[in-house]
């Protein structure tokens, strides 16, 4: 017969069931409970409506930040208005432009977007439909065609740039949909401006967790040690940076902030 | 202008900017580095297909535990055939047969499986559609029908159970497909029995996040306070519990250890 | 010879010493660095000076919250003026005046606090020197005399009241003086109320750790469950408990905020 | 009045007070409880008797790794007779014998160690009383003279060498005994060699929290990034580094395994 060791911790109550508890049954037991003691009505959670998976549709509650149509929810680097491609339900970047970020500043959030660089894309290592999405405008997580492309691990598909390769390569092939589907919970800094917690991410590609939970070390330079720099909400910025020739894009992009 | 306060802690390295900086001018500076300093190449992750997702298609490295042909992946409680029926791509419970657990046994994994109970379903708060799933045979997440339908909230879906209810409720009605993707870490105990470590879940209900990291308590009691039991790694279980003249239903269920 | 696996991740990076490696010798490795590249000299930490162990004094930064003179740092309970007994340097419970409260309230801190009680003190159980010190004004670390006294463990010396119990049980005869040094971290709360990170708290007593960076479920409850409140600072409060005839003192309290 | 607001979370139950809660009277509430249900007795922790403060005494279950008398504990580098000098109840470095570690190996410990650089001593920034204690021989807490001495922060006194500095410089003068308590938790390693949970410590110079439950990155290298290296149990080593002529000393070290 299996026998279980049984022991008791922060609100967990044991019941002894070796030979050890018979010797000391002169202890007395917690009094014995009833369902009802722990079970509690209040306050019921938000009703959210899913999205049709297979429309990538959002849910009831998401704020769209692209839906196919224009770039409204997004301005370039400058505050002024995000220029990038719109056509056919898809953005594509136009490096002339740069970068481009969301208007709206978020905290801790859920975050949808889907990205494809073009079929026959050519290059390599980090010349290869190189972007990245940035959290809070402060954390990058890396997009890059890793389909067939090596490149260092920390700075592949998935990888907290230049700090935590991604736990398994999970790219689909030019020309197709990846998706990212990101879990972010924001940073809390002390008064001096050093982390009492630090941020934290969990992304899963095409279905694929590929970080989990990983504890962002700080901002994620291209040269160097992660800094850390103390900041309040921000936006999501997307990184205009590959070949302009064969640029990359993206649809379906909403958030929900937590 | 924006100026930010940058300070350094933990591998992390600070540039100040300001007044107070050029007052300290005197300290020395890191020297500079080249981007090549923080780029590493091995080892190189394993690479995995992602499946169809339209089609609740595995990764290619996934365990599938219910492929919609047989229960030859599970047991009954007493380490028997699993005896639920199978029709149709389906599996749906036998209330006769009970619960059933998976032959192999799990530490920490991703979990994708989809459940649904029939159209027309009666009954209220617990009874109706109620079963679980049980992550390493001792903490369950939730399984019930809460479209329309209150129960106490740390008993709703999503909920770990008699613990921590969950972020929203994410339902689809009765006839349509759930989907849950589970995330879980497995604990970490002490020689004593305690835990050093215990156990996270993230919990995705059709694509919206219910449970963001919950640290699991302990196990899932329906009376009482949760305990602490030191154990290893365990099998999934699978509830048989709900009013057996409206059964639930599974399908597409599969793992990848972490 | 003894092989260590080296791998790299989170701003770790991979020196691979194994025959592996050297099949995979073709791929880059990162650049060499200088020492000097990891070396960082503002900004310059605060100077403390420590103060006398052995008389227990406290650091230069420290706020002292009693020095054996009055009890100018402290309330009763309804904000009026703190009234327990002060002679000799050392302040006693004085039991129809209730609970006492520091004036000033704290986030995250660490506590310096020496108690004892009287030589000859009776009583079994929880009726025998009771008393506690409240964290932030809500989380309970418990003082009881378990000097060969047996209690329930979550009730015991040391324990997270209710919850978890100490490491080990440290205790001095009565008559001689215990010493607490707790490290305590607040919680951060979300905007809905609920715990987005619990309280954290290291208690050492005597020298010797009982609380190791135990995470605080919720408040410290007589009956029932731990319960969520969300507060800011609070003061440090001392519970008025024990046989009045037999009351328990305490004396160099002093706190640093952290 | 005061209004809280109470929710519920995780093993936490609401009582709510507030008009919101009025409007929703209808929901059920938890059965109330006895104090006795969450009261547990067993296991009752060890009686461990603590030392006389002053006289910096071990606690009757420590481990004592230098008493004064002898280095029966300790080895070289090179698992032979530790040769360091032993006077006066003092261990003093012999730069000539190179580093000593301790016979046994240990996980999470809590650790007591004195040190002091003789009165007069000269040097600046890390060539002054530079010596270190390696935490299972893979993270070195600092130790150096930075009385009046400014260095890079990540290298003071107390810091997680080339990693975190210290929260305050806590040092006493040249001649005096500076008192290290180490709380430390060892590391979590996942199959692959990399850290599921990574090493965390508490340092307490003097008194004075100057590591507060700091999570330790990786390895402390002298060159470049933390590296993360897979091990178990390890012994304590002691670093024989500064200038010969004005060597550190060591007394009253003992440990307790947690």
């Amino acid at each position: 017969m299996k026998r279980l060791f049984l022991t008791a911790q922060a609100a967990a109550f044991a019941c002894l069931l070796s030979a050890q508890a018979q010797e000391k049954k002169d202890y007395p037991q917690p009094e014995p409970m009833r369902p009802g003691m722990s079970e509690y009505w209040t306050p019921q959670p938000k009703v959210v409506a899913p999205g049709d998976i297979k429309q990538a549709g959002a849910p009831s509650d998401a704020i769209v930040l692209f839906d196919g149509k224009d770039l409204s929810a997004w301005t370039n680097a400058d505050g002024g208005k995000a220029e990038w491609t719109v056509k056919g339900g898809v953005m594509t970047v136009d490096k002339s432009k740069g970068d481009i970020l969301t208007r709206q500043k978020f905290g801790s959030f859920q975050l949808h977007l889907e990205w494809c660089v073009p079929k026959g894309i050519t290059g390599e290592s980090q010349a290869r439909g190189n972007s990245g999405v940035f959290l809070q405008d402060m954390y990058e997580v890396q997009i890059l065609d890793c389909y067939g492309n090596e490149t260092y691990v920390n700075g592949m598909t998935g990888s907290i740039y230049k700090q935590t390769p991604p736990l398994a390569n999970a790219m689909r092939a030019p020309g197709e949909w990846n998706v990212y589907d990101i879990i972010y919970t924001a940073p809390i800094f002390k008064e001096d401006g050093t982390y009492l917690y630090r941020p934290f991410v969990t992304v899963i590609q095409n279905g694929i967790v590929i970080q989990n939970h990983t504890e962002i070390q700080g901002t994620t330079e291209y040269i160097g040690f992660p800094r850390t720099v103390k900041h309040g909400d921000g936006p999501i910025r997307l990184q205009s940076h590959g070949d302009p020739s064969q640029p990359i894009s993206f649809r379906n992009i909403w958030i929900r902030p937590l």
